[in-house]
């Protein structure tokens, strides 16, 4: 599992077990036949359970059934499979869906509602309920705490590597663990696309704690990541608390509320930036820095319009400092009565563009310095308007981003 | 001139000239030494003219210098050039448009204000208004009535063919002439990123006339086409009325408005699209149609994520009736209340989408058979939630459009 990528804060050298939760995988061989495509997580009772679903209309079946069963109940079982997205094949998905809960069910000596049910995969192929069924049993003897790892690689669809980042940290003097998994869209993924993050502590902490927490910790993660715009069918993360180590926090007003809720963004914006690293044909990793804003909702526009623009990313894949095109895009941005005297653009620590118009003290040479970096900032100053600021973190497109997503299905 | 493109309707096999308007074109060798890079325009006195200019914050300035003369003062000339963009220079770029305003009145003995400027090409390269002003006499010289093709020529920048349209139409029983010329954005292009059109007819109209008339036209032409959401710092349109021919439409009461009005569309319209067909690694020309909308701007909003999504325009570039993507890209345009079981989706007279997933008569064959086809309609019809409808105009996304973009400035 050396594959999993890590940094030198916060994860350690491997995935912590979260103390009460097991997690199993096998093979259903739903799309391949050589590797595991099913992950089954086993909850501890008591745990607390929360989620994020896409907010695409068109959400898949599995999405609809995960949000009503957690509506109604505490989740003793998360069953994720890869391979199969269950989407866009109207009622018949909803009844594989339960059918897949149901299966659980039987083995586990619950109730269906108990499961939720999470898929990734080729859109439009009806799920193969039976297959599933059938390899449940080998998840269910390979249930393990240490089983972390392999869930990661069990839920890759087009991923190259999996990703997973786990934390300990110390809380008023007691020790709490989070351990998350992700599978990513790469840069934006196709029928695959789908967002699929997994995470967990060992704290005990109300459901409303939690969704204060997991809210915080989405917007400054996974939203600030560009999966080009796009919310996919199936996008789904999950943060659990299973109460089962030394912290208690029992609402946001507790004072360990804070520094939970900051350890759990960390490890969200591990994932997700481990996502976009992960893009389909990235090879730049690039942060988008907006600030002086009057808002938060104008520092994301500008920054949006930056990260999705196509000629700020073949330019970037191409090492162009081409400073003209990401001045445009901040002046299409749609920010109200921009002055643009007062705009500064940054990459790095170079000044492009200030006064209206490229930096006097600019050179091709340093921008060119610049652009051959694998890892850039784009800081874009709107002139003392405000004092919000945001980041977006977004990849480069190059000719594999084409190739991948021409040929996806051939 | 054959490289001019042409259709069925409305336009004739050259482009007329429109009676009082002379155009010349020269060789200021601003960007190559071998061809025309400069042409003008010679306005008959009493003429009006409108323009529509880019809403990019940061503006070229030809631009201001364009809007401010023509709040000022009827214009006698217009002034192009291909190859720079005199954009990104900041007060200096301002000082050279002025420059070439001065180099043409001193020639033409006319105040500088009666001369609109306007620039293509590259940005962040200061003007070379030496080059400029010593070709002018030699534009001035060949300024003829007969002079519109070679103008389309001398505007353009990595325009692969030159793109004009003529008409001429009975209105109550007189003859009226449209003629106009543009160059394009490619599908979206770089630091080139202009869209310049130049189109006048000989009716006589006051300028509110002409405003009405260009508003309705733009928007049903030149903002239908996605240059990805895209506008650059140069974009203009202008709409000339002589006043030398039969008609005369002094208000848009008057009965003639109307087919007036549809006439300069459809010129309009036709240029839009040429831009696209001649889009940068286009192979393909796709029509966007969502109808059934609750307004105009949910329809919109809903052609454009379709129309600016990468995976949708690669799915297209491989002829790969990848119907999940375009559905996606529906659920997450931000229509409030979708009911996806009512959406039906069709390319051309397929249906692709209905019943909230993918169409039970549906086959992969029939689907591929479809999008081999060089120009594709993706109708959506968003469930009887009203009446409205629009359309938008793009293209697919090839490895020639990241090749072109990447290797740009190379």
């Amino acid at each position: 599992m050396t594959q999993i990528k890590k940094t030198d804060t916060p994860e350690l050298l491997s995935l912590q077990p979260i103390t009460g939760i097991k997690v199993g995988t096998a093979c259903a061989q739903i799309r391949q036949a050589e590797r595991d495509d099913l992950a089954l997580f086993e909850l501890p009772p008591q745990s607390t359970c929360v989620a994020v679903f896409t907010r695409n209309a068109f959400c898949a079946a599995p999405v609809t059934i995960a949000k009503q069963h957690l509506e109604s109940i505490a989740p003793r079982f998360l069953l994720i499979n890869s391979g199969n997205a269950n989407a866009g094949i109207g009622e018949a998905g909803i009844r594989d869906a339960l059918n897949c809960c149901e299966a659980v069910a039987q083995l586990a000596d619950c109730a269906p509602n108990e499961v939720l049910p999470f898929s990734t995969g080729v859109i439009g192929t009806p799920l193969p309920v039976d297959k599933i069924s059938a390899a449940l049993p080998n998840a269910f003897a390979a249930l393990d705490a240490q089983g972390w790892e392999k869930a990661a690689e069990a839920i890759m669809t087009t991923d190259t590597v999996p990703k997973g980042f786990s934390v300990q940290k110390s809380i008023q003097g007691q020790p709490i663990t989070i351990t998350g998994i992700v599978k990513g869209a790469g840069m934006i993924k196709p029928d695959m696309a789908t967002l699929l993050a997994f995470i967990a502590t060992d704290i005990a902490a109300p459901t409303s704690v939690l969704q204060a927490c997991i809210n915080q910790a989405v917007n400054q993660s996974f939203h600030r990541i560009t999966i080009d715009g796009d919310t996919s069918t199936n996008d789904a993360c999950v943060l659990i608390a299973t109460g089962q180590g030394e912290v208690t926090i029992e609402s946001t007003e507790h004072v360990a509320f804070a520094p939970f809720c900051q350890a759990v963004t960390d490890i969200f914006l591990q994932l997700a930036q481990a996502i976009v690293r992960d893009g389909e044909g990235a090879t730049k990793f690039m942060t988008i820095s907006v600030e002086q804003g009057t808002s938060e909702r104008e520092c994301l526009d500008v920054a949006h319009t930056i990260a999705h623009s196509p000629l700020v990313k073949t330019a970037f894949f191409a090492s162009d400092a081409n400073w003209g095109r990401i001045l445009a895009a901040v002046g299409r941005a749609g920010v109200d009565n921009l002055d643009i005297q007062a705009v500064q653009i940054y990459l790095n620590e170079l000044c492009i563009v200030q006064n209206g118009g490229v930096a006097e003290s600019y050179t091709e040479e340093q921008g060119k310095a610049v652009m051959r970096k694998k890892e850039i900032m784009v800081r874009v100053l709107l002139g003392e308007r405000g004092n919000h600021k945001t980041m977006v973190y977004t990849c480069d497109l190059s000719h594999d981003y084409v190739r991948i997503n021409a040929e996806y299905r051939t």
